[in-house]
């Protein structure tokens, strides 16, 4: 890295997306007299009888939770999309535009254990996650309706999330949002332009420069993109360009297992807390075309920044103006780098 | 508004800045377990001798804040933005570029007294943050290395805000930014198509819809926008197209503090709360072109959503996939509509 953009506010380019951050690595020492969020307790229970997605418990709706071994997957009582929503457009001129969204909501519950959470689980049950998901957007994006099928998880109170109980979510829908369709047109101007893959042939380079990678397995790369925003983001990349995460062979499930695994036990090592964040899949819709040009991979947006309590506000200037980053992504990489993967509670 | 959309999820597309934002209006009534923020005690000193905005107290750098009476501005002393960044541009390939960013960052304090905010203050003392914006737009802008002026405020500790003494920010740069640089892009190929301004023809056909129009003034609308994002997210327009804030003829300018001040009085009305967001102005970048494209405008971004203690995440789907909304923004503007402008707390 050139040192003036270690010490001097820059911005970066992210190709992924077409868009920029505004970098200003002086700015980590600022002091903070401001909101300080509430950490979770650490003393959940394995089973929780209030919790309406532990096992053989009855949910909002009345329906009662099976006594599930491992994955568990129902429709969102509350889905912000709907399966019978009729179809409907309208354009009254360029200004006033709207269509009606078809889709639907999931919900899965990683494990029946109320009181873990991905990092604290074992490699064959989150195993369990990754076959689910793939089951899943089969099985949604092979409805004729669904064009794109997003698995996410919100982990923490700070992340919105409402309940402790290890979870993700998946929301399918007729078009495809604006950030996978952003990564799309990115992804396809240059597969057309150079025939490769952007996304290999950036985890190639990053692997050479060894600034930003924070580990690698025989088939992912986890590293913390050059763009990042989040002070602790991260990608895991596949090395092998797929479009979707249903192309992974048997050893691939694996070892994203496993990257998935070391990485969230770096971040809970990070500041000895459960670390909050939205991560997910971004790949291929599932509109029936072979989109060669995506290169699935995972991101995790964690907000933490100082601490277990001082997160970074993306307010004022980052909403009406540019997302901006108080650390350099190689300063973040270090200390990411530096942590154990052996978890904190278990040491 | 079509009876559909009122009921059905559905996709609302945002000229301004060519992105879609997914409305979910069955939504609303989803049970909350998930965080609640802390309200800011509204038992504040009029002076508080440990802040560092009031008058006469020291800042952290051991500068003395002068005896100010009404607005006061001086250097952030913890700027994201420098002006003596050395300029330098790095394009290894089109996955790797950056490149320094020259630029200085600003406050502004509202107001001498530590517990009022912009709806419990008078008129006449808006009209002077007023023109302190406008002189900061000309004098920033003037300088060769700006090309971009942000004025923004974070108003709450739920909005990162680290000080409850009422103050802005203003951050110069030397690139005009990704938000507006959208916002820019859109209005110009209106303008080359229409020959008439985006904003100018939206405002007049919400004026003659009223359904998300909250009041106007001689000079300005405040409204609903038909794509907001956040639960009760506004906008201050200018009637007559102008590029920039400095255009305001003098009765403009008390118009804009008068509207400001009716609207802000509005959201401390709807949760009777100081009512936290981030807001600013959108306006021409100063890079010497006329700009004749720009039309100028206020935004808030506001998200609280329930209650004083309950807001909109905007989290793992908001972030990966596309901004979503609960509510529409006829029901918001509803709500807006029917409040009074009278302040809580001087009833
Ligand atoms: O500049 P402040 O008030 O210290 O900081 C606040 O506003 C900035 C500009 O929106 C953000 O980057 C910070 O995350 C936020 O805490
Ligand atoms: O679906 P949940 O967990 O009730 O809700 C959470 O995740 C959603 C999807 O990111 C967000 O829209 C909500 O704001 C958040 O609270």
């Amino acid at each position: 890295m050139n040192p003036i953009f270690e010490e001097h506010p820059h911005r970066r380019y992210n190709p992924l997306t077409d868009s920029w951050v505004l970098v200003s690595p002086h700015r980590a020492k600022r002091p903070w007299q401001g909101q300080v969020e509430k950490v979770a307790g650490d003393d959940r229970p394995a089973y929780d009888e209030t919790c309406y997605l532990c096992p053989t418990n009855t949910r909002m709706n009345g329906e009662v939770n099976p006594d599930y071994q491992d994955v568990y997957i129902f429709n969102n009582d509350f889905a912000a999309l709907l399966e019978d929503t009729p179809a409907h457009s309208f354009e009254e001129d360029e200004l006033f535009k709207a269509e009606t969204e078809r889709g639907l909501g999931r919900v899965i519950c990683f494990s029946p254990r109320h009181d873990l959470t991905v990092p604290e689980m074992e490699e064959v049950a989150i195993r369990k996650v990754v076959d689910a998901w793939i089951d899943e957007y089969l099985t949604l994006g092979g409805k004729d309706f669904i064009n794109y099928v997003q698995i996410f998880e919100n982990k923490g109170f700070v992340m919105g999330c409402s309940n402790p109980h290890p979870h993700g979510q998946i929301w399918a829908s007729s078009s495809v949002p604006d950030e996978p369709m952003k990564k799309q047109i990115a992804q396809l101007k240059y597969w057309q332009k150079n025939q490769r893959s952007l996304l290999a042939d950036y985890i190639e380079k990053e692997l050479i420069k060894q600034e930003r990678v924070l580990f690698e397995n025989e088939h992912f790369v986890a590293l913390v993109p050059y763009w990042a925003v989040w002070p602790f983001e991260t990608m895991i990349v596949p090395k092998r360009k797929m479009a979707r995460i249903s192309d992974m062979t048997d050893a691939e499930k694996d070892a994203f297992a496993n990257a998935y695994k070391r990485l969230t036990v770096r971040y809970d090592n990070l500041f000895e807390t459960s670390f909050p964040y939205s991560a997910g899949v971004h790949q291929a819709p599932t509109d029936g075309e072979a989109h060669d040009e995506w290169h699935w991979h995972f991101v995790f947006y964690p907000p933490l920044l100082r601490s277990a309590t001082v997160k970074k506000f993306m307010v004022g200037y980052e909403m009406l103006a540019n997302p901006q980053r108080d650390i350099t992504a190689e300063k973040s990489a270090a200390v990411l780098r530096a942590l154990s993967e052996i978890h904190y509670k278990t040491k």
